[in-house]
């Protein structure tokens, strides 16, 4: 908030723009930025980068690091990470820039910006190479709630020693997202052998009928297991509510 | 035959149903039934209850055993089985009736018939109670097929211990069979864990989106593990397909 | 299991009966009831009233009591909850037996069972008045599982006072179940003013296109406030993964 | 019509184009602009650019301002927009060209045109950025059909304190129309907070299961509240019929 | 309101009741019944008689009729029409019971009781004989939002003589309800036809694909013609958003 | 047959491709091409442009000119149209090329081809400029087959003049096709115009729910006029369907 | 119409009454009846018992013997035809009644009806015995229409020899209807055999996914035979479009 | 394995990458590739060409050939199938590649490998040009089970007299798959025609409602022959079942 007022002060930006920024929502050129929502639930908001010119998605994401010392960019390609990753460059030297390019996001963090810190895990498991995107997604998402993120990769249920290999790790998480395309086994096959609740992320793959992330899904809902779920490809909502999860843990765990 | 013959000899069937009879397709009032399927590929033709009333299936159910030595009943309910019993044992005193009261199925055998008798073993495999229908339906038809047919039932993957602790029973099979509703994993891990040809067996179970079988019928067509599937519910054509399988492997161990 | 034992030493019961029940699965002629499931995730395994006779409902819920202590019953009619009661009460009569008629549950304890308690909180909020059943197999549920449970009802869109009155009764939970059929948009309203996770339960109300659930559960999906979701009319899972939450938060606490 | 008669008596069109021309509808090389529709109802015929060629929708813009004095052309690119304005720049220099890029409109009137303006207003509402474009092709047919509008953005129920500072501006208008896309629950809790009718412009944003705007349409048949709908996307149909409802409010005021 | 503190004078009632009842919010054993509905858009609320006892019905009637001084029951059959009327003569015996048994409705007016009366038209128009149910229940709600209501019936459109026959009239309301099943051409045509806003209310007549009114909701969706639709059978949507437009045309006219 | 005679002979073929040829199916390395299929009901075999390289189009277009004297080609766009003229210009000078750009149809006729003529005719009706294409595409392949066609445009049901105005001209046919997109109103409106039988061809018009000619099958399958239909843009069906009945009246006249 | 005025002077019936008559519409308390429908493309209009008392169907019945002199009642099960003879005897005693009870249809001729016949014939092939009852409805309508119809039942193409041996018999009709359910191959199979228009008639059989008639509409629609379709079990639809073929064969022939 | 070995020794790879290796699991950058897949059922892993750049397809073609001495691409375009070829033979130049390219398949066998050979045949059966593509990689694959593959092409039922001549070369398999598109008519007419077990593989050809492939797939769930299916294009599912059958008749008649 410093920030804005000096910015305001230096008359680097006007009246209307700091009380936008004050009340949580800056607008940029590029479309609106939603600050506020962050403190809404300790969600960052992401800038989905899906659908928008590289321009317009750096532009969001220095807006998101001036009015809340970090920004959280989705589904960015080659293109937009490399604008974000310059923009943020030529306006904050320090601020750290962190992309995952197969998860397709990209984060940056302010040099001064304490992120939180949870006292609590969150396991995200793949079933197999084509889950990574959305499991990454997954994982960046509860890692900037606060939550330590453990991956647990290519354990499709085809070959079952390989998650009965696995299992002891993802035990030991408070929430566990299972990422998984084509049938979706994985989460039903996860969600009876460990405690924690089970979030499932299904992924669009698969071709035909059932395809697209349908049939794993509806695996999800119908699920013999208990387990809730997230719509195809929602790996930022599956983090998140693993990230709220965590944050009730830590809570209590701070008591 | 002969006793078509001799039926007619006695005048206790007309020219028109004789012919009929011999080209493998006899009339009675409650509809046709088509004795030369059996000729056809070795599967006997199944008398649907469903939609019939009892007296129209034990009008059948007595056809069948007359031109071809047995009738094969499926989705009978108490009445249907029970009307088929009394109008078999009514006109055949000798002939045995088989009830499967859970798979709704019902099987008369002539005395005399000498059923077919493979070399060749089908597992039928059934995730839960509720698959155990549609499991008894395939069971009942890969038999009369001549297969010898292992049931192994309960192994859902909600506890993985249940169907590892059956593999092995499983992979004696020369051809498998999975029933399973819901999410519709079983098929997938069945088929990772074992050798033979996998046919899965999606059945109606679960509500809300995805129900009726429609999420396993699409695990199935989407899975990761190499299977071929039937329709939801269709024990019939899934033990048929199995027995088909058998009938193979059984002539190539006779050759 | 002492009782078990004392059945087998007693001859009540054979050895393949106590083995069958000490693995956790006992078997009754109305199917097979999963004693182990409570002891995997400490969820209770819910005996599904709905496609069975009273006789066969109140069967496994003598099984589940003798086994576990206690029974849970789903989507009991009037008929299949006072046959419970009455079988319950010929077995063991200090059991209690407690049944909530629109939710149809029926939740028997014996007399001697000490439920589990958590020291953590599961708000369950209804729309209107059709979604009452739904919500209340899940607020029954999470009882089960020990959470304390507090109901929110007829808090629905169309009146925004109403939920805006008692948001904050349920910003005290550590995690939400909001029921809701129609066009399902509470879930997201209450997602938008909560820190907790929030579990959408659609119901299985409205006609039409979008109908019996649909759009509700789509809705769910689609929401733009973080939440995951369970299939249409899913009470059982949403109260269950609440409660897992909620088994989280008071191990957390506890430690 | 003036112009019409004085084409051809000018030789510039013949007597099939002129009569064409007064029966309301007149041919280009692009297709065939009804202008009678405008007749009909009140309702400008709009020029859909989408799947035209820039040069396409410029024939059909100067035949349109020619006969009916106005233009307005729907889902237009940048290039389709260009090219009507240097079209109708070159035929008819004071011609006003008013572009909306956002909503993808443009709209041409004639320098003596006097565009109809009613006594009655309409507010148009929009839930995010994203359902920027549908609300203003909206707003904008409301305007052409002679309506003041109030566009009232960035209202979404994740955030209800947007909508509830905003109701008053909103229960101002004598019909309303709301376009959300996602799970599309604004148009439920608008038509709970205001008097007039309102409509829901359903807007195919989402991915997955419900995406494209099927869930917000969904959502829109099966409110709890009183509201109509168009279908996904559908702005053009949403504005016109607020527009008809603003021409009988105007009608009443005026008698 | 005086009745309600005169029960509570009375001891008839207890304050927690009256509470209830002036927050418009009215409890029975039968449920709850919305009074403040009417108060917030004039649109009576609806008793929906379907999934309900008649003696359910009846309760909420007579609560409704108390404390609104009406009672609108729609989708009663015969029992629960009669229930309703014989309750209601019970309670108050110079209420008025109007029935529309092909409409399945039921409308409760105290003696006492000033409806209201607008000074605005809307017309029903019905495709067929089988769409008469949708319609009458449109008109039954428009006319107790005070709409003065022409019923429009059997001109659809395989026989177009039968609607041009109609149109002058269909032409002299303020909003027109058009209720089709089948293709659902009608609401096209007559909105092809008349000035004023037309809603479409999809009948649920028709089989096989397409069926069950999805090609009438889908058809008004995709219609070339400018309207607005409802849900499938939603003939109550239909009339009160007629009735709303009614009243803002009416109100324009009191200016 | 001559020519594949003669082309032996002088060894521009092989035996094989003479076989082939009588046979009636032609191989080039563009796939084959079934000139049976034109001996089998007197409907020439279509070369479906769409999904092939012009020059693919052009070796199939040849090929068809020289074993059936004829090439029809659908769905063809600039260039495959083009390729077309210029092999066949370069193979047989004499023949004459006929396309339809906006029906995306080519048509080939050997100089010495005596093209089938039949004393019948078809009408094919189209709802709007949309709608063109397939009704081209229909009228092409009718004529192919024989008929006299008249074609009939833009008399959507919208304004219901146009398609009163020229419904005696549709009557005169012994046969008619009626495309539209949309809601598909017109083919029910104009079957019940006329007494002869009418096919109708739904186009891939609309978007959203519905939409890609969804609601315009359904509305023809759900008719309440009797006619029969053939698949979304299924134009060719549609002409060949009313060609077939053209030849049965053709044939009945010449009786 | 004779008997009408007769009617109206006797003072049978009202001037109202003789009005609709003679406009062909005439009204009962059970609905209304079409009988312009009859003149207007020689259909006769079908009474669907479905959905109506046995008394409603009788009253129509008769109405449709005295408006028409003859009445045609589809999807009749015993009670409404048992009801429609009754009643028919009753007013009429010398018209004939004929029932088709597997087809559920019911046939009135007065005594002095002159049926249409016409020098024209129409194959209605069915696949199977469930097919029956949607190919004996299309045979009953055309026959109505005044087609010659012959019936081919059982030649499903599981076993071809069948529909080989029969195609000689389908070659000689001038249209041909083909009921089939499951995967509705035949209609398919049948036109790559005859020369005659081909109208596929699905029928709902078969369950689970494509079940419900689904498969064999669509199955229709893909057919890479010519053919067209009516909807799932429409076999009126069928029949009479068959018929109107035969009418304009038949005025070819009478030329 | 040697090689393997040999590598680590000479310092190639490190101890991680030889221990994936031998693990059966190699990870290159363009993903992971299963060698243990083949040793599991013997079914060879493919390499998914689609999606991934031509560079990823040739780098995990090299892996494959590295570990298993083999390597089966699919669905390569152009560029894929050149790229696997220049890369295998700048690795191994004694290798052969066998690029089938309407197929989109590439096989590459090291000079030393044996690969299987069974005493069983597979055939493979096409409905039309545009079903060789899935038929091929059924072939493909089933052909690197080992099993003997028979191609029989074109022989769709719209001309059954292709299928009746080359029925007798498919009696002679001991698995046939059928693979057809559109309406999916011929895996039905072919297992009504022979003995051996039949599999369907739909293809995704058609358009509009039931198009890309759901008819010809809900074609084989409905068939009234018995057969089992894969999903849509999933020709590598077929020919994979089919070679396991092979490997069960190879296996017993090597007993």
């Amino acid at each position: 908030m410093r920030e804005t007022l000096a910015a305001l002060e230096a008359g680097d930006i006007g009246i209307e723009e700091a009380e936008s920024r004050l009340a949580g929502y800056a607008t940029t050129d590029a479309g609106r930025f939603d600050a506020a929502r962050e403190r809404r639930r300790g969600i960052p908001e992401a800038i989905l980068a899906e659908g928008k010119t590289p321009a317009e998605v750096a532009a969001l994401a220095t807006t998101a690091l001036d009015t809340t010392g970090r920004a959280l960019v989705t589904r960015a390609d080659e293109a937009a990470a490399s604008a974000v990753a310059a923009a943020v460059g030529d306006v904050e030297a320090d601020a750290t820039v962190d992309r995952d390019d197969r998860a397709g996001t990209v984060v940056v963090h302010a040099a001064d910006l304490e992120p939180p810190s949870l006292d609590a895990a969150v396991a995200v498991v793949a079933a197999g190479t084509a889950d990574a995107a959305v499991a990454g997604e997954a994982a960046v998402v509860a890692r900037e709630v606060g939550a330590a993120v453990d991956r647990v990769d290519d354990v499709g249920v085809a070959n079952l020693d390989r998650i009965l290999d696995q299992v002891d790790r993802v035990r030991e998480a408070d929430a566990v997202v299972v990422a998984a395309g084509r049938e979706g086994a994985l989460p039903t096959v996860v969600a009876g052998l460990v405690d924690a609740p089970v979030i499932a992320a299904p992924v669009s793959t698969g071709y035909g009928v059932g395809g697209e992330g349908v049939a794993a899904l509806e695996g999800a809902l119908q699920s013999c297991s208990v387990l809730t779920t997230v719509n195809v490809d929602a790996g930022f909502v599956a983090g998140a509510q693993a990230g709220l999860i965590a944050r009730a843990v830590d809570a209590a765990r701070a008591e």
